[in-house]
């Protein structure tokens, strides 16, 4: 912990306002020689209160200071830390959506983009997978292996249409934590939220029927689109507050609109929260047209504020909201676990489910849901929230040190990805390829619309272990960048 | 092992002819009497010629004609067993074609099937699936264990696009002794064979096309077709030669067809086999009318005579044949592990198979694979082929004494189901309620037509312990049938 009392040097301009406002002072100027970086703790109330003598008060008074000029956050039960909202660059503007419904363009693209995710000779910017080191892989597959031992025959038989039995009980459980109370039979597990979002596509639309997204989107569920013969609507979202229900409202009015499928917190890659007045809004919105929404929940977990926000479905009125998550981000990228709760459609997605693929391993299934059983997964979501929190502040700041002027980072409110709006005419796609021969990987901004829209924009996975490698990476990327200037 | 020259009691018919009549006489004596039972073997040449006193090859003059005469075969490497053929009922007769092109109306019906499958109170013979006595599920666990011990990374990983390379390698190594040379590059891993063969259908269709499919077919690939919105057409089968040529030629030479897909090898539920002029005439037509040949191949080394049949694909001559198969027939239903080689459709399957669910789950994939490289599959498989055989014709000759006169049943080439024709009239459906009231599964007919036809035939899953419960639900079975006379 860093003493504040002894390191003030060189010596701050004097202060010379109140006694709070002197320590303020002191400790913004630790903070803006680099002293104390982004991510750090600040010294605690009490420590700082002994050392320089003056009252808890008066402390606690000059860190709310610091609160309020966006230098410091106060994490409950963690005290207050460095913010990096003042070094990091600012927000990308809210953008606007596309005036053409399109099946999406960019498929090649995202392949190229998804091929690379495996390499692990890498530097692992490029795919939205958390670095094994964030992952409780040996609790994991020490799950796998004693229900392999406890329950052979089991792990080695067809599961139930709907899912593992054992698993839904676990996941309507957690329900209740996310603030959204389902019922295990509400809940079909699926080959991942990749395969839940196809499903509950596949569910309610038909080939060339137009489907609502955010703009940008997760290449994923363009990819399904894609495939479905779907044409995607991007609609203008707000970095922080997600889809721009303006625009949404529109579009509906003016067209025939089969799904609007989104992600309210911390979706990929803009790692946006939207406000619950805005979920409400959409659910009526949704009733109003008589439109389904798929939501893509598999980052709602991973929240930095203290509270998780509960799915739009825990907002739904008749069933219309199909939730959609797995474990993919959290736990086991490897085991294809996920599921989804599809409200009124459950029967068709659960039929659908069956002819695309009977049912989901069942073996990895029951390691699931003997690890939620155990108990560890909260610890492991605290952990993970914490250290995603801070690489997320950490590389937005080493972004606006190295990446040219006008670059934009939106601070992301949860998940792992971050998402850097660099200046007019910088190309995303050229960049991809030269960071590629650097042995570097990124996420271009193409592959996020379905258009190909933000070329100059890229996605950085923040799920890494930190390392001079990857601070040279953003160096290295920053240099890149200025080349094409 | 039945001694002949002691047991041949009540004395037969003084036989009169040459000595090797005799002996035929004898033991044919036996076999009628029910000492002898079908699947059972006969005695050893060796040993019955040294019991008897006669001549080597006096004795396999005897049981030559035995053979001829349909009571005996010879097995390779393994001597003579009683043959259930002129026990058994005989089979039924080829059937026809619909004239109509319908998306399958009988998916409530089959869900209703699939349910009851892991119903573990039921008698088993409704779903086709193995009696775990006859997979391997120690080895496999063993395998799936050490797999997550040795590579705990990689099993908690995202597999490849393309499936995992260990286990597409084996499977190319494998391809050598089915007759049909893969490389590891043209192979997919799916999440089991229905996935294969539902990702190929997307590939090759739009909603609306047309798919030539046997009649009767598995039930799973009408699924696959409804839920694409796609419409089967059911061409005439032979219970022996599988798909009638003729009647397919005349289809597509009538009417636009997207895709053909059949199995050529133990077909679900005929368990016919494709003589190999048939499977190049196949080809011919295909390239002749340019429509691309889906095979579902899960049940092809299960063959019943010595060599496994070359898949279609082996006769492909540009690349439009699509390869489906899976390991949940021979080793793990649990484990989801199937594949596909789609020739020219290749890089389309992977784009959906990627859009429909990323990749299939990997430690499966690593133990499937390593199971493999271990090399003792050729022994499961052996023993399987035994097992389901001699099942076979026992339970249909089991069909043939309790069922009412007029019922057919096809003897399998393979696999490890029977199809049972009985007579007009007989409500399997019905059959399938009261059946089920009494503990016993069965899956009846019209699940495996598009429309709903085969209303008086059912199928039997062989893969069971034998037992007394057993034997008891067939008769039990046969008075069922009876009761709606």
């Amino acid at each position: 912990m860093l003493d504040l009392a002894k390191s003030a040097t060189p010596s701050p301009p004097v202060a010379t306002g109140l006694l709070y406002e002197q320590v303020a002072e002191r400790l913004q100027n630790l903070i803006e020689t680099g002293s104390l970086r982004p991510g750090d703790r600040a010294p605690s109330v009490r420590r700082l209160s002994s050392d320089l003598g003056v009252s808890i008060s008066t402390i606690l008074q000059a860190y709310r200071l610091l609160e309020d000029r966006g230098l410091l956050e106060a994490r409950a039960r963690s005290g207050f830390f460095v913010s990096g909202r003042l070094l990091a660059p600012p927000p990308p503007a809210k953008t606007r959506g596309s005036r053409r419904a399109t099946v999406p363009e960019t498929v090649e693209q995202i392949l190229r983009v998804r091929r690379l995710a495996n390499d692990r000779n890498l530097v692992p910017f490029g795919a939205a997978v958390a670095s094994p080191a964030f992952l409780p892989i040996q609790p994991l597959n020490r799950a796998l292996a004693r229900v392999l031992r406890e329950r052979p025959l089991e792990a080695n038989s067809y599961d139930e249409l709907a899912g593992c039995p054992d698993l839904r009980r676990q996941l309507a459980r957690r329900s209740l934590n996310a603030g959204c109370a389902l019922d295990a039979d509400e809940i079909l597990t699926t080959g991942g939220a990749q395969q839940a979002v196809a499903l509950c596509l596949r569910a309610v639309t038909r080939p060339g029927d137009v489907v609502a997204v955010e703009s940008p989107t997760y290449f994923g569920l363009l990819e399904a689109c894609a495939a479905l013969h779907l044409r995607a609507l991007e609609i203008g979202t707000d970095p922080h507050e997600g889809i721009c229900l303006d625009e949404l409202e529109a579009a509906l009015a003016r067209r025939r609109v089969a799904a609007v499928a989104l992600a309210a917190s911390f979706g990929n890659p803009l790692g946006h929260c939207m406000p619950v007045a805005n979920r409400r809004r959409l659910v009526d919105l949704a009733v109003e047209h008589d439109v389904p929404i798929i939501e893509d929940d598999v980052y709602g977990d991973l929240h930095f504020a203290d509270q998780r926000p509960a799915p739009i479905k825990a907002y739904d009125r008749d069933d219309r909201v199909m939730l959609c998550s797995s474990f993919s981000k959290t736990l086991a990228p490897g085991y294809r676990v996920g599921w989804t709760a599809p409200g009124r459609f459950r029967d068709v997605v659960e039929r659908i489910k069956n002819a695309s693929s009977v049912a989901a391993a069942t073996a990895p299934q029951l390691a699931v849901a003997r690890y939620l059983e155990r108990g560890g997964y909260d610890r492991q979501l605290t952990r993970l929230r914490r250290a995603y929190r801070d690489l997320a502040t950490r590389i937005a700041c080493c972004v606006g040190e190295s990446f040219p002027a006008g670059t934009r980072v939106n601070p992301p409110q949860g998940g792992h990805v971050l998402w850097v709006a660099m200046p007019a005419g910088i190309d995303s796609l050229e960049l991809f390829e030269r960071a590629l021969e650097r042995g570097i990987g990124i996420a271009p901004g193409p592959v996020f619309s379905a258009s190909g829209r933000y070329r100059n924009c890229l996605r950085l996975n923040v799920a890494v272990e930190w390392s001079p490698r990857i601070e040279q990476a953003l160096a290295e990327l920053g240099r890149l960048v200025a080349e094409q200037l």
